[in-house]
């Protein structure tokens, strides 16, 4: 299902093949957490130039439920969107939005999974994550009821939203929790991902007729442990998926981070896509393709829009890229958000329209901000491909004021 | 400037010739009060075919400020739209936020003028709006700062921000104002009329070269009195304006409100465009297109779309022709909102989706129930004045299953 088509150092680009269309790579891949591109159509995401979604299956099979989905058509359908469509295993969701209930704060960095050993703090004795080697029990955090996921029922739910690219059910740890836990997981992890390949081999496919049937990643996981990360690697690059996720916690730092992949890569089969799990902050791009990696995903780009954060080259690697467009100085500033960019908002907008949208709390600027951001890592994903088929793209990272990362 | 081109009894259809181009009329305007109609881009109201804006003079001199939106080329260029804009005088908002600044409550029926005649209720004697027969002073519902709008001020700020049909400034009653109060108020409103009506002939029109000047609109008050509103028609067509407006208290009932149209506009000039300032529930359209008003806006369509709240033929009058898609039994629903309708959301979406998106709190939700809202009001609107041309618009009126008004 993947093509490489050059490659130039440990970077490639390809052509990643599914039921639903190629995605050429490298390629950002848009989160649709819940059947939607936060404040963007389908269409809309055509435009900006997006291949493909990535959608929750924790979300999705609590609301609306995959049968609903199923019965309307599938995932593709329900959502409008006639591109490829990833989904991951929700066994992030699990562990993170569980802790989160359980001691009622948001989204949080550390994940407790629902044992004793190596849990990073005392959290009183009742968990909502119950964790077994068979799978998982946890509670919605919509309205608390209980729900039991196994690496093979979650291969089902994947089926019904009839998703291109499936994820296998992992469990996910955190920076916080220690090497004996980490490992332990990640056993766990290896033996799930076994049961989910003979599950997605024993099930019929959602498609049929298509030129590419519906694809399943192995997720690698180990923490920031080189040993773990390199034995993890190995496991999941002999289990012969179509694809390979790297995911968990990926250290503590952005040069963990690059570590984890260096470590990781190099024993995944070369020939085989790598999608790398949540990351995708402009400055990181370069480093990640550099280091092999075909496809990811990430929120920044869309929930910094929501937040009136909007990408703009101008603002140079130094602010990240960033322009706070709320700030006062934008007030009566005539120009477009990036002058260099020629998204629908950029075209038809000035930085002084969207900072009174912001200020005035109009919806239509997530719109219009939202259609930026991606707009503008689209374009950045096309020029890295470009580079990697011209063999400069050390030359483009340094044309964007981005240092090699060490 | 208006243009009549055909009539059925006190029916008709025309032309509404603006330097933004022409509207056919009996038209809906869409409201747009901060430079944005709610959800929508610029692109998207040519989509739905909306054909004019209407912008509020209060809230775009709060904020961003006219001086910025001169600066950065005038509220066409600003908000990206290039039809014809309404802009109101402010007048309303100034009474109605400014006594609900005052009362701690938010925007309310009850308008409380600065003085104590007439005043429906004790409140304080320190009042946020303080009027003279000079003009009004106020404070800003996002500050607390203190302004003030005269009847020449506002016809400034209009030509500032470079609306192409302006508003004079009035001073707008509730239905509780007593008839004493209410009488007063409208003779103010016509000394300040005349005044705008000067100004705007002694200023420089926002744009030149046009073959339409830049408009100005009276507006009629009076209160739900009959002969209030008969005097107040009579000097308001004496002052010779472009079009005039039917504005303030309609009356406590939707009968009310037929009845002052039907006091007002038989003397109103024949020849001259009529705006029904902020009505346009479906029922009510009918009727008050029967009774020879040209134009009207309303919130309610965008509103009523963020709400979940969608306009569906199918729902039938006495439902409003609205369906709640929250509702449960939407949860597994393939239809679309209305399968009369060929709208971009009716197109490609399901009640269901919809459903999901409202549930989940997704504002591509207000998106897609605003584009299809409006798609409505734009193909009832079209089909009235095809049943105008064609002299069945009674016929019409039954078929969507709405009786004569009373």
């Amino acid at each position: 299902m993947f093509e490489i088509t050059h490659r130039h150092h440990t970077a490639r680009t390809g052509l990643l093949k599914t039921p639903h269309g190629v995605i050429e790579t490298p390629a950002f891949v848009a989160v649709g957490t819940q059947a939607a591109v936060k404040a963007l159509t389908p269409q809309d995401l055509h435009t900006v130039g997006i291949q493909a979604v990535f959608g929750n299956t924790y979300h999705l099979y609590l609301r609306p439920g995959a049968e609903v989905i199923a019965k309307l058509g599938g995932l593709h359908r329900f959502m409008g969107w006639d591109g490829p469509i990833l989904t991951d295993s929700g066994g992030f969701q699990v562990f993170s939005l569980g802790a989160a209930i359980e001691h009622g704060v948001g989204k949080i960095a550390s994940i407790f999974p629902g044992e004793t050993r190596g849990r990073p703090s005392g959290s009183g004795n009742q968990s909502l994550v119950r964790l077994d080697d068979d799978g998982v029990t946890f509670r919605s955090h919509l309205d608390g009821s209980t729900h039991r996921f196994t690496p093979e029922s979650v291969i089902d739910v994947q089926r019904k939203l009839g998703a291109d690219i499936m994820l296998v059910l992992d469990e996910c740890t955190s920076p916080l929790h220690d090497r004996a836990y980490t490992a332990a997981a990640m056993h766990r992890t290896h033996q799930w991902a076994a049961r989910a390949r003979r599950r997605f081999q024993q099930t019929a496919p959602a498609y049929t007729g298509t030129a590419t049937p519906q694809a399943l990643f192995g997720i690698v996981q180990g923490g920031a442990y080189r040993d773990l990360r390199e034995q993890s690697a190995q496991v999941i690059a002999g289990l012969d998926f179509d694809g390979i996720a790297i995911g968990g916690s990926l250290g503590k730092s952005k040069q963990e981070m690059f570590r984890v992949l260096e470590w990781t890569v190099p024993l995944l089969p070369d020939e085989k896509a790598r999608h790398l799990l949540g990351i995708g902050e402009v400055a990181d791009i370069f480093a990640i393709v550099e280091r092999g990696v075909d496809t990811f995903d990430c929120v920044a780009p869309t929930r910094m829009a929501r937040n009136g954060s909007l990408l703009s080259r101008e603002a140079g690697a130094s602010s990240n890229f960033r322009l706070n467009l709320r700030n006062a100085r934008f007030r009566d500033d005539p120009a477009p958000v990036d002058p260099a960019c020629s998204c629908p908002t950029c075209r038809c907008f000035s930085r002084a329209y969207l900072h009174h949208l912001i200020r005035a709390k109009e919806i239509l600027a997530h719109h219009l901000a939202t259609v930026h951001n991606l707009y503008f890592m689209t374009r950045l994903m096309a020029e890295i491909r470009q580079a990697i088929r011209q063999e400069r793209l050390a030359d483009l990272r340094e044309e964007w004021g981005i240092c090699a990362s060490p």
